[in-house]
């Protein structure tokens, strides 16, 4: 009898080309899927809560996949699993799920952390984990800028691709949390859903205003419809900051 | 005229051959003094606190060396060499010093930070920086057996090489401390200096008494003159797990 079978997923995303399934293999995706195939014998198709660029990292990724049978528990599957993973992904946690629960279509939010390293020189253990900006961030600015990204609005100023799909642009930030421990300065963002490149953006455009490079309401006038047109993916805060922390459900 | 620039070096130890400078060129030293002769021009020896060992990182590691002259402003040389160097060694600091100090003869201690993962799953964020131990450690156990060495004492049985050098085996440990942060356990060494492996063979036989592979007392009959055989390198922690917190003068 087949089983569903939940998994949360953490991965350091530097090496691979993301979690979505690529025709060359190397994707996050494409890793759990040899994994599955090789203890199960069969193709098994892993479902992720939503797509994580290359480079982007992952604290809990949520994924579903349907087994052939119940053969493992829950905790065997996990073992089974990370024993033909690489070291840089990692699953979690598992739980066996009622058939209704999809890890794509069952999310009702996610929350992505965006970390900002503002010191002279960037600490090798923080390499390709945190934005090394070295000029001065003023927090304030920072602070106010994030605000601005709350509530319900088209974002699609604040999107890659845009016109590519038909789908609407308009999305809910429920919070964007400003903090900062020395000069780790990170943003969290908490969304109902999130376009193509949209925390990477958003971290580009609040840390402009933290450097005086953008003002905060050239920011708001992005907002203004007709919606402008994209930011463009130069602008797009590099992938070694972002973290995908969890699936809200 | 000739100017000492004192040096703290943060490294993460996985891809070189430790510290010292090897004929193969894959040493941390190898890659500042390459960085040194670019700028300068001409060979520069840099020499450190101590060796680390393959895979072994530093927070701060301590180094000096000899320039031909103050060209550059200490901040300069810091830039210059981190434009140099890989992303997983930093100049953290860098200060001019009087030509009496000597980052090895001047050093009159060193802080060795051990950190153990003791959880189902070693998340991907501390692969390579952490001993992964996923059998339950007892925080109690740790805690004496840390205890047992501080003080003066012959740590023969807790080096490796023994007997190849002639010199002493007498060690001064300030401190051990053990912390427990959830599911990591850090032991921090405080000590005068350290013989050869000496933190990993210490941390080796602490996890192994948390653990109740060994008691109290088989760890402090090692230290019962005459000093026993050493415990040999296969009873080390792994290098993974340990950083050179900071040099003491």
């Amino acid at each position: 009898m087949p089983a569903r079978l939940k998994i949360i997923v953490a991965y350091d995303g530097a090496d691979f080309a993301g979690w979505q399934s690529q025709l060359r293999g190397d994707a996050i995706q494409d890793r759990i899927e040899d994994a599955l195939q090789r203890i199960c014998g069969s193709h098994v198709r892993v479902h992720g809560a939503g797509r994580t660029d290359a480079g982007v990292h992952a604290l809990a990724q949520c994924a579903h996949c349907d087994l052939p049978d119940r053969r493992l528990t829950p905790e065997r599957w996990r073992s089974a699993l990370n024993g033909l993973l690489p070291a840089q992904i990692r699953v979690m946690r598992a739980a066996y799920v009622p058939s209704s629960f999809h890890a794509r279509f069952s999310a009702i939010g996610k929350i992505y952390r965006y970390r900002i390293w503002n010191g002279a020189v960037l600490p090798p253990f923080e390499a390709g984990r945190a934005w090394h900006v070295s000029a001065e961030i003023n927090f304030e600015a920072v602070s106010s800028a994030a605000e601005m990204f709350v509530g319900r609005h088209d974002f699609a100023a604040f999107a890659a691709n845009r016109g590519k799909r038909a789908e609407t642009t308009v999305r809910t930030i429920n919070s964007a949390i400003v903090r900062r421990r020395g000069v780790l300065l990170t943003l969290e963002f908490d969304g109902e859903g999130f376009l193509y490149k949209m925390a990477r953006l958003m971290a580009g455009a609040i840390v402009r205003v933290g450097l005086g490079k953008e003002t905060a309401q050239e920011i708001r006038d992005r907002f203004a419809p007709p919606a402008r047109s994209a930011t463009g993916p130069r602008f797009a805060a590099p992938a070694d900051g972002l973290f995908l922390v969890r699936v809200r459900y």
